[in-house]
């Protein structure tokens, strides 16, 4: 049974917010191509995580529900500005397959996804001015501009073999934290919590976001490619170094071969090459180290919540935490 | 003389303008690659034809001068949206050269010029929600929502050989002519005209973009890569077929042989294969065709600046005019 299946209403909500992004995304009936295009994106198929951050911290304050709607409408922003970030990123990664379909440059073409994400953004800008929802669009606006930087931050760092932890962490917390921790702080702002529940949320959804990028990371490493949905290794491939690969670069022993097995798989990136950085990661216990760290963000978010009033969501919010930990990482969430 | 400058605190103003662009398009100065990019890029090299359109609009209303900063935000705003649009359309288009100089995606790739691209958009984004700018913001909002299905519809049309005018001037008022109708009616919002006067605005905005996209249309076939600053004939290469085309493939003697040669640049984009199109456009007229409706839009441009109260300003608007009809089409603007 899926989380919001639990929760009263929360699944009517859910379906609000995907009329709202079918609104949204709809392209005008003759542009074939496009209309392929967003309904084989992100925006058809994601798996609306962070909107339902939106709709679980929205429940937490004392406005709720007068404010249902617009958390609804602010769940679909921010999906929107998810889905169009994913379209212009698959471009730069090239990636060939996303949640086990093929990505939108793969099938249209580079031309089309530039559009196609472009299209989305202009949407999503013309939603949040027409809603009038000023404080929300700043929010929202902040954390796109960390967005792209942190995705900027990761293209300037591939295949540096030299890049450090927190260099990596930094670009982690604009890519990705930073939508996880607007959606919570979005749910809390529309529901009138106080400014330190707010800020709780907020950080709450950054450490989730941390740990959800963690585990991403993790799978690139430890699944297959059937169960995972897009090619495994595709970071290595990449030259996108990720926490157990740089805590290996940092390994005195086994550093300076896995720099030469990275820079090898620069040239060709093999399988059997990446199967050798993988063990070389191994063997420097990269992946046991990427684990503990998740596990203090585990223990962070945990304790974040601990400081809310008391509420039977943040038993709902607790089990997200609980399907991105470590042990989880086997299975897709 | 440039035209601001025979305007009484119109290059001060243009100064101001510059700053906040500066402001916006700053990348961190840790990012060498991002900021190489962004110096290279439309953001500091423009023409500067829309945000001065959104200064002269706004000396037209009674709140000018109390307006006069709030002008030149909704100009910078105005210039970093179309900045950031060039730089995604020069991915689209692979153009080699932009105003005589290397485009971001041919110097730094095409990754680089989508995350060059949506930075502008997002520090744009991000600067008109810390602004509380709100009805401007939503002008542009729809403005960038119409670039982009412009946009769109001209990829969609590429070497179409039976694309109607129609729909060319469908994608010419999204891509091109919605921005400079924005520029006039956020002058003329922000300097509090009536709402007759606006739209009179609007609409002269909108015939000088329509006028200035037919001449640069124009120029492709008629200017060499010198004065214009970037290829000829790249619209036949790429399949985009502007409006002497279009004539072209009407004509019943013309047409067949024209469509046949457009499909044989579509194969082999050589010199000669474009000469011979350029020569069966010119057999059909199409050249003068497009000059004639060139002619139509300045006149309804200039009547449309006579419908308005009596300003100095209006001179120097009919100046702009003045330098994109036909005549001029030898010389860069």
């Amino acid at each position: 049974m899926k989380l919001w299946q639990t929760i009263d209403g929360l699944e009517d909500d859910l379906k609000q917010v995907e009329r709202y992004l079918e609104e949204l995304a709809q392209a005008p009936e003759e542009w074939a191509s496009l209309s392929a295009v967003l309904s084989s994106s992100a925006v058809q198929r994601g798996k609306r995580l962070r909107p339902a951050l939106v709709l679980l911290t929205g429940r937490l304050g004392p406005d709720y529900p007068a404010c249902r709607d617009r958390l609804c409408r602010a769940a679909a922003m921010v999906e929107l500005a998810h889905a169009a970030s994913l379209i212009h990123d698959d471009i730069v990664d090239d990636s060939p397959l996303r949640r086990g379909r093929p990505t939108v440059q793969s099938r249209f073409g580079k031309d089309m996804a530039v559009y196609a994400g472009d299209f989305l953004l202009s949407r999503l800008f013309l939603f949040l001015m027409e809603q009038d929802m000023g404080r929300c669009g700043l929010l929202l606006a902040r954390c796109m501009s960390d967005m792209c930087c942190g995705e900027i931050r990761q293209y300037q760092a591939q295949f540096n073999t030299e890049a450090t932890e927190e260099a990596y962490f930094e670009s982690l917390l604009g890519k990705t934290a930073s939508l996880f921790a607007v959606s919570c702080e979005l749910g809390a702002l529309e529901s009138g919590c106080g400014p330190k529940d707010m800020e709780s949320l907020r950080e709450f959804g950054r450490n989730l976001g941390v740990l959800f990028q963690l585990r991403d990371d993790l799978l690139d490493f430890t699944s297959s490619q059937q169960a995972e949905g897009k090619p495994v290794h595709s970071d290595f491939k990449q030259g996108l170094y990720t926490l157990p690969v740089l805590h290996g670069f940092q390994d005195p022993d086994v550093g300076p071969l896995l720099k030469e097995a990275a820079r090898q798989v620069q040239r060709d990136g093999s399988d059997a090459l990446c199967a050798r950085m993988e063990e070389l990661v191994a063997r420097s216990g990269g992946i046991a180290y990427a684990v503990s760290v998740m596990e203090q963000y585990e223990r962070q978010a945990r304790c974040l919540l601990e400081t809310l009033p008391p509420n039977p969501i943040l038993k709902r919010m607790d089990s997200m935490i609980h399907k991105l930990v470590p042990g989880a990482c086997r299975k897709p969430v």
